[in-house]
């Protein structure tokens, strides 16, 4: 059966505790690897080349755009981030499940270039959840919270575009189900093909 | 979230050991269900009606297939077996997951009618494993090993069509896959359109 990694790309509501189920994730199972970043931010202290963030300079990384060395890449508050491909496909290929934590326009551009990529959604577990979340404790201002309900509304129209929704309720069964809901997709027949392809030709050879 | 049952075929090659899965399921967790199906032929001594099967005249069960009532059917040896669609949609509602062992031809008849159905296939780990069992201890006549040959070869061109490949190696590996992939499943981003439905509209309004 299929040895190579998954990608996934895990997005979700601020405020759903998507960092926390990663850390969780990583901790508990030896399979994965986080996708490191490459940003043209500075780095901040102790912050180390190649394990927070691939540290380029502007010029490093538009030639990495301009020879398709990034699997997608954005710019924000005049600095670029970006998923080197390099990175990500050496961890697959040694058999990690790589875990790459970015926004829904990111996600569906990953799911463009790499087809095979699990697309996963975390979640509060109902609306009105969510809105305590996105209010928060009464000390934010109105303007932070409608920003915030603002981009929750974007978010939520991308919902259907991911392959699971995990609803983040309990921690440790949040991390339970992304662990199992990877494990099960290695067993899904289009990531075995060849194993397949095997069976019949032998069987066929007899 | 969705509480509705998911609807299972499981479908493999002969000897995969597909019943003792399913008994083990069965027994290990309640969320499950097995499919009962209806027959024309004769209950056999502790057979119930209801238990094994639903047992049916020809008339009635013609009556169910006229009356699309019956999700696939097929006859073997003069006799039609079948599944009933109430029986099934009855238990799903309840929110048990339904398993159906049938064979390909029916597996797929069941996604074209059903098409949230699961579609697992149980394998050995390998071809050499698979022929082992096909050829079995050197007591059967060629001819059973030609036939069995020939119907693995034709399960096999079968395979893709089903989404996940489960690989019968050890016993109890092999049914939490099973129930993995099927916990899994239920937080399908499509089998939850409701509650996406519903945090989208509930986001807009505010």
């Amino acid at each position: 059966m299929n040895k190579k990694g998954i990608l996934t790309v895990v997005s979700g509501f601020s405020g759903a505790g998507k960092g926390t189920i990663m850390k969780e994730l990583l901790k508990k199972y030896d399979n994965y690897a986080l996708s490191v970043s490459a940003t043209t931010r500075a780095p901040r202290p102790g912050e180390t080349d190649g394990r927070e963030y691939f540290f380029k300079t502007k010029e490093e990384f538009e030639k990495m755009i301009a020879q398709d060395e990034l699997i997608e890449y954005a710019s924000y508050v005049n600095n670029y981030y970006g998923t080197p491909k390099a990175y990500v496909e050496e961890q697959l290929e040694a058999g990690k499940d790589v875990i790459l934590e970015i926004e829904i326009q990111g996600a569906l551009k990953v799911k463009e270039k790499m087809p095979d990529t699990l697309l996963l959604f975390i979640t509060p577990p109902s609306v009105e959840e969510l809105r305590k979340r996105l209010v928060g404790r009464g000390t934010e201002t109105m303007e932070v919270i409608e920003s915030r309900l603002k981009r929750a509304g974007e978010e939520a129209e991308g919902m259907d575009r991911y392959d699971y929704l995990i609803v983040n309720d309990k921690l440790d069964i949040c991390v339970e189900d992304v662990h199992e809901i990877i494990r099960g997709e290695h067993l899904r027949s289009f990531r075995n093909a060849e194993f397949i392809e095997h069976m019949k030709a032998e069987l066929k050879g007899e």
